[in-house]
């Protein structure tokens, strides 16, 4: 690990710092739409006025060019920390984005419901699909029937479809475990397999799940069978406050995000509705009793995600419209940005690097007059490394001490 | 060794990967011409079309500006490899820069013809730089008459002049070997000295094989002795089809870029003639073949080093004018860059960042209007580590899974 520089150098100070992440606000231009992207085609005057006020760039969210990364790497970036460092887990991931609370040693894993025929070969690796409501159901039966493992407790959750998640949670636990999901149908399940040592009483407690699991479910065809994956656990980080001396809270509708923000120690501050407007109302209200807000708005994603070009436009307009709703309570520091960029051509996540702004009293200038990708292009902040948004946040909110005499 | 990050990620894709490479390309404003670059001399009509499309930046092809790079380290970066990790050593280079095919375990060494008096010191290091026809006799002599040395073949190649290459091949060398040559007239030949205990075979052939050289050169003065320097091996290397799943080939008329592509795995492509246009015509013959191309375009650079700035600015209309053969084929990804700047003014490689060019249906976009060195500072691509280019190139192939969930 290399020299936690921030950490030595943080310092309370009564300063207040936002961070406002439109989830996959990056994108590129759009052949359909005159050759914007949707930051350039949205009417943006309220960041606008602040670029000009602020400085800009753009962020590598991975640490290669070209690393399109995933939410959680996004995030932790964000946060200030090293996302090759600090791996979450599918398992985990999936624990988090359905809302689970995950313990510092529980071992998680994302399951499927299967149809195993009577040789104990899967035939269907998602049991056919089976309904949401359906899944529902068996986890249930599955929570109510298969009873503590030894010391283990295994908690199940579903997620949509023949999805769900398990918690395992009890001593001795540890994630090195292999996949039980064979991959392909006409396989049996494959034995979960330790690969340390550390490992083996959850390897032994997986296999023993996936046994009483088929016993539970032998009248459910086809979901008769359990697949399991992606065993890892809550990564062990130091908090935001032991870092750098922050009291942080997240506000976002989706779990996923909260689950993100409570493992760098955020608190989760109830939203009531999911409009820009909601999460911004939270942050007027709570104002005085933090010192990080970590604001995150989805739909910039969600519209990329589903290729709507002049929704994710109308998402980031209506980010704009309310910004003032964050400005008027005069934070220190104020900060726009996205986790990655998400293009809205691809319908996915891309390595294209997303515009950041900070605005402060003490940001200093550059030439960039509007808020979007080019313009961000010739910031002052350079194109860098996202996890070293953190520092420049801290910085611009004077709770940095010098290095160095 | 730092994490493959790009190993990890990548993934086959029906796609195809083209990168020119014009030797040198990157120069300095000179004053004779205006104080332009031959790159801002040139008309490229082309290039500049598709960097209008597409997105630019400069390229330090080693990890610290100011470092002015080889060849080797050049190609090795724009291949994907760190540099200072897989060092190419004089020998390796020279060998394969004279068309020479190593094996993994052969250890090359660059040689001399120089003068030795009937004291054995050293009168004439380079023996009077006798003709090349005379090095290439003297090489057959030595091919024809010093033998195997134990399990060892000792194969001489000529060069140029006084200068030639030795491969040692056969069990047990290693290349921790110190040079022969003292470096200085009126000293003697100095003994191989192996630097680790792996090495000491190596040495004790190199020794014998200079005594020996000497016996079958008694009458061949001025060249009546040989000096070897260099030693080195083969680097070992994954190759880029191991770690990009790539089927690659080179197209390039010298030797010298040809075996550093053989080093990473690349096909090397018969080109009939020297002209861009040749080579470009092979790149048209064998599109359906391979998923990458490296095209090299060498005389960017020999004209930079023999300080023509304008045949430089013609290489450079050469290649504009045949890149819609390139571009006809439609490749996914097309990239156009140098291995390191050629100063004009200097007659030698120089530290300045290379221009770089990226252009695909998913690369984005920025304000470049033009393709060259002042324009592609204010590019989306920002200034970065050549070694990098690799992860864009792929990453705009759709090549490179998502990292993290």
């Amino acid at each position: 690990m290399e020299r936690d520089l921030l950490k030595e150098l943080a310092k309370p100070a009564p300063t207040k710092i936002v961070l406002l992440v439109a989830d996959g606000l990056g994108d590129i231009p759009h052949p359909d739409y005159d050759n914007t992207t949707p930051l350039e085609a949205a009417e943006t005057p309220n960041l606008d006025a602040l670029a000009r006020k602020g400085v800009c760039g753009r962020m590598r969210i991975a640490a290669e060019p070209g690393i399109t990364p995933g939410s959680g790497p996004g995030h932790l970036g964000l946060f200030g920390y090293d996302p090759f460092e600090h791996e979450i887990g599918r398992g985990v991931m999936e624990a988090v984005g359905i809302g689970m609370h995950l313990q510092i040693a529980d071992v998680a894993a994302r399951g499927n419901f299967c149809t195993i025929d009577n040789k104990g070969i899967v035939t269907n690796r998602r049991a056919g699909r089976i309904p949401t409501e359906q899944g529902h159901k068996l986890c249930s039966k599955l929570n109510d029937e298969i009873g503590n493992i030894g010391r283990v407790t295994a908690t199940v959750q579903p997620s949509r479809e023949h999805r769900f998640v398990v918690v395992f949670r009890g001593p001795g636990l540890a994630p090195a475990i292999t996949d039980t999901d064979p991959q392909v149908d006409g396989e049996p399940i494959k034995p979960a397999v330790a690969r340390d040592p550390g490992s083996e009483r959850g390897a032994a407690i997986a296999n023993e799940f996936t046994k009483r699991a088929a016993w539970v479910l032998s009248d459910s065809k086809p979901a008769n069978g359990v697949l399991l994956r992606g065993f890892s656990q809550a990564p062990r980080i130091e908090s935001m406050y032991e870092r750098f001396s922050l009291q942080c809270a997240c506000i976002a509708s989706y779990p996923l995000y909260r689950g993100l923000a409570t493992t760098v120690g955020m608190d989760s501050l109830e939203v009531n509705g999911e409009t820009v407007e909601d999460e911004f109302r939270v942050f007027a209200d709570r104002f005085d009793d933090y010192d990080y807000f970590f604001i995150h708005v989805k739909k910039t994603d969600s519209y990329a995600e589903d290729g709507k070009f002049e929704e994710k436009a109308k998402v980031i307009e209506e980010i704009d419209r309310h910004v003032p709703m964050i400005m008027d309570k005069n934070p220190d520091v104020f900060s726009i940005t996205g986790d990655h960029s998400t293009s809205t051509i691809l319908k996915s996540h891309s390595w294209h690097p997303v515009p950041v702004m900070i605005y402060s009293e003490y940001c200093g200038a550059d030439a960039v007059e509007t808020f979007n990708e080019r313009e961000c292009d010739r910031g002052g902040l350079g194109i860098f490394e996202s996890r070293y948004l953190m520092g420049l946040l801290l910085a611009n909110a004077l709770r940095l001490k010098k290095y160095g005499a």
